[in-house]
């Protein structure tokens, strides 16, 4: 393992440090804590928060700011964030109107983000969630019952969080987040394992000439390993896969997010991303939002996801849209 | 050799296609070119252009739209853009102010960039250029006379971007590129080669615990190989050869940007600024502006490089600060 750190055991510390440091005209990591919260005035809105395991920077804390998310939790490299750090971030966030708390759907982020939501409400603050569970690759999982939360999470953050910033109660933001979710689908591929720096080996390994489709953005197993095929071969398998899921018909809108997963170079996004638009074209939908690069990693995995959005409401597309003032988005 | 392409010989046109899709709000390709053009009406201000060799990406053309680039041209990987496709940016880029050219200092680069100017200049264009040499590590290089353009050309971009924006003459802003790139000064290191698609095979190779000091973004050799050490080793390095470089004393104001070269993940990124922080806040300076990512890359390489800029003028910190539209700044 070559990784640019210092103690495999301080990375994250390191990490928020830096990250502080590099962001400090828009978040402040909050006093003994692995949390980083939103540099703002308190405006008597809705909080947004959302965190998970370290490792899959720029998520979340990339997107604390304007617009977004008010807080994020950076758990230990893909492990869930326990319920103090949660609890912590539920108070940073709060300003009189409750805290609205994007989970992803692994059996540990649910548990401590449950529990500190407990915690919250007995300390008077009101708190809701959602658990986004978009990757379609399988049901169940390594760390997961139903399926997995991946890079999908990302434009539940945007749109969210322009609801948030326009002031939507937290029963509102709860009611759209309830229809948002069940509309976006991802799958991807890997081509590479990801090392967690403490363990300084690969958490799978593939072959020179191998890839695996449906792997988890912990490096959980996938649906199907075969030897290297061409972009336009992946980007088939991977939208015929999405386009099922979605009973995809003619005319339908979506937004469309392509995510690398930590060392895919963009020139290979973009290749590919070449090969997902002819397809879509060739059935017929209108892609009226586009977003790529690395989003939701997986640390150094080679690989990508792609997820899409099927636009049932025309202001979902707004949102995506809006101005923001974050590091990432 | 592992990558998510279709042929290898027509990488870069697949990568400009799905470019052209994914950021179809903000840009377009220009029809039977390599050269990705702003879509915007034109205003009558100074078009402001550049580009070079793929395989940089975001660069150059991520940082196409308002604000910042006219127009950039792709050459082959790694390989210095034609006359012809220089010629078309700089005819698409005109608004009838004139047309400025950063141009990164490789010597095919400078060629074919200066042949362009003349053909325009035949057909009534008045062009204007600067050579960006920001890379300290060496002096000559591979494909270099004098020091090699880096990561620091994109503070280039967006200072004249921003000048441009405004409205500022060819004259002006020939003045103001010449006042500003003495003024940046990037190095690097790299823990392995970056592989051209074409090649299929890594430019060169480092050992298991190996690292090189000074590696140029097309793989050029550096000063020193040594055995991998911790970031804040590296990092004392490399902050250590651009203070003295800069005769760095207390009290100065600067522009910090670390760059990801293409594999290295975020995470090590800001392990990485948290070292270089520290050490700029022994030295007594102020940061007083910063960006971390990939934004000047090598493909597939892993590394990253750190580009200070000598903050002379107070209006460059807040052209930088300027907001832009673009898929990458």
């Amino acid at each position: 393992m070559k990784k640019i750190m210092n103690e495999a055991t301080q990375i994250v510390d390191d990490m928020l440090e830096g990250l502080a440091f590099m962001h400090s005209d828009l978040v402040e990591r909050l006093d003994g804590f692995d949390v980083i919260v939103r540099k703002a005035e308190k405006t008597g809105k809705v909080g947004l928060i959302s965190g998970g395991g370290s490792g899959h920077e720029p998520s979340h804390a990339g997107f604390v700011g304007k617009g977004m998310l008010s807080a994020a939790i950076c758990g230990a490299v893909f492990t869930s964030p326990t319920p103090d750090q949660i609890l912590e971030a539920i108070k940073a966030a709060d300003e009189g109107a409750g805290v609205f708390m994007v989970i992803k759907n692994y059996s540990g982020d649910i548990m401590n983000f449950e529990m500190a939501q407990e915690l919250a409400e007995m300390e008077g603050i009101e708190v809701a969630s959602v658990v986004v569970d978009d990757d379609i690759a399988v049901e169940n999982s390594l760390y997961t019952q139903g399926r997995r939360g991946v890079a999908g999470t990302i434009l539940v953050h945007k749109i969210l969080g322009q609801a948030a910033d326009e002031g939507k109660s937290l029963s509102d933001i709860k009611a759209l987040a309830d229809k948002l979710v069940p509309n976006i689908k991802t799958i991807g591929l890997a081509l590479s394992g990801a090392t967690v720096p403490e363990v300084g080996k690969p958490g799978f390994v593939l072959e020179d000439d191998e890839f695996e489709y449906g792997v988890g953005i912990h490096g959980e197993p996938g649906y199907k390993k075969e030897k290297m095929q061409a972009s336009k071969v992946l980007a088939d398998e991977l939208v015929t896969k999405l386009a099922d899921s979605f009973q995809m018909a003619e005319g339908e809108k979506y937004a469309l997010l392509i995510n690398g997963l930590g060392s895919t170079p963009l020139m290979e996004q973009y290749v590919f991303a070449n090969d997902v638009a002819k397809l879509l074209a060739e059935k017929g939908v209108d892609v009226s939002y586009k977003k790529i690069g690395n989003f939701m990693t997986s640390i150094d995995m080679a690989g990508l996801s792609v997820t899409l959005l099927k636009l049932e409401e025309e202001s979902w597309r707004d949102a995506l849209d809006a101005a923001v003032v974050t590091a990432a988005w």
